[in-house]
């Protein structure tokens, strides 16, 4: 049965998406606060069955955290080099009319990485011609993706902590009575940047406090130095000097786009929610 | 006049020692938690008086943290190169009988480092032929000092965040539920070490988790690993091949001996403790 209208949920720790979608265009988005921790154990049948009511029936495909153990069920790991099509080969339907989009694992020499909704973001950027299919994307954000397409597929991918890490530190480090101004992407966040990329993290940590006691950095910019040490560090691992795609909201675009440049790569904006959106049609497309 | 016994007091943020020192040798040795947090704003003359009274009113020096804007009064800091004749020469009496040293201060490059306390330590090692007057020496702890010694003068230093990032990471990271094993200088902890000296620090320690999920790493190994990351880090951006002097406790001193070995220098344990006597002893005879 061709089904033209589905409802995609980009459903992750703390926060939930519902697009509903007809034939390919988007005619409704919410956003809730109803992510994966806010639902009880056992709730989710009932969460997407009103969600449902209130869509005229229509199926649901769910991607992200809901396909984990802390969501409605597990729903395992493609592993890479992953597209679209093995996707939907291994999806999860715990009832009828409910798709569950697996997530993605990458297993190199002895390292794991895993990332759940993120691949519907990043193979829906080649798919929609956001992003060539030679590509680096990135998606910073509290755990920063950095992945690597090839032919089209997501072939290999690494996670960064660059956004918890910063959050810690402003919360429960010794620096984080410094880190109390606005984080902007100007000077010294560019000068935090040049220095993170001399890959000695720890000490550069330490040393926002001496700039402070020694009158060599004011005081209000140590938070922006503290983000472009963090993101420098974060860039200069992954991202060399070529073309860099981010899926990211306007705040972190600006502050990784700053880093890149100054780095020497070129950063280039994608919409992250039209990526999604084209990713999960491409994905509802091998069952409709 | 000529005064043979003095007290001395490496006296810290949590945790102050004691030692009565009579003609250079060590009498009696005390350890207690009266840090300088601990100590009321204003009660240092007091705290001060009641120490003398049960050492007959000798002299006292005192150093570390108590001479810090958080302690009896703010010593300030001389430069580096820095000695003990400089030091002595910088010394701050705020009452009759009681010398606080200073700290040393190291600024180039536009980059600040501060240390008070270890300078007494650092100084004291190279006054008793533990180390050479050319040197690199290395005190591990909550804030990690590396110090480069240049003709029996502390020349320049670092300072990395290392056991506190290990401690926030434990307490408030997403892979703190990981850690949770004991931490021992074994193959683990070896791994750690080695890709720590990658220069990848965030996306290794994200890594964590997902070697947990995907079965690539004993869970037990966790903690071990993370030290190993971080003291790898650490080491491989100030250790180099050569002789490291490691003033430390025998936990802490393991543990760097193994990551200094694995990254091909060479790990020379000098006891700290006898290194601080020797420093303030030397300091001493300034005075007496």
């Amino acid at each position: 049965m061709l089904q033209q209208t589905f409802i995609a949920v980009d459903w992750g720790t703390t926060n939930r998406r519902v697009y509903r979608i007809e034939h390919g265009v988007v005619i409704e988005t919410e956003r809730d606060s109803l992510g994966v921790t806010a639902v009880p154990s056992g709730g989710f049948a009932e969460e997407v069955a009103t969600l449902r009511a209130r869509h005229d029936g229509a199926p649901v495909v769910l991607a992200g955290m809901v396909g984990s153990n802390r969501g409605w069920l597990d729903a395992g790991y493609v592993r890479t080099p992953a597209t679209l099509e093995a996707l939907a080969a291994a999806v999860v339907k715990p009832i009828d009319g409910v798709y569950i989009i697996p997530g993605v694992a990458h297993v190199a020499q002895g390292h794991g990485d895993v990332m759940r909704g993120e691949e519907v973001q990043l193979l829906g950027a080649l798919a929609a011609g956001m992003a060539p299919a030679d590509a680096l994307l990135c998606q910073p954000g509290t755990h920063c993706k950095w992945a690597w397409m090839k032919d089209g597929t997501l072939s290999s991918f690494v996670t960064a902590m660059t956004g918890e890490m910063f959050a810690m530190l402003r919360n429960h480090a010794l620096i984080g009575q410094e880190m109390t101004g606005e984080v902007t992407p100007g000077d010294a966040f560019a000068q935090g940047v040049r220095e993170g990329a001399r890959g000695d993290l720890l000490a550069s940590l330490f040393g926002v406090r001496p700039a402070s006691l020694l009158d060599l950095r004011d005081r209000a910019d140590a938070a922006s130095f503290v983000s472009g040490l963090l993101i420098g560090a974060d860039c200069s691992a992954h991202a060399g000097t070529g073309e860099v795609h981010l899926l990211a909201d306007p705040a972190l675009g600006a502050l990784y786009s700053r880093a890149i440049t100054e780095l020497g790569g070129t950063p280039l904006l994608v919409d992250s929610h039209a990526a999604f959106v084209a990713g999960v049609t491409r994905f509802w497309e091998y069952f409709s």
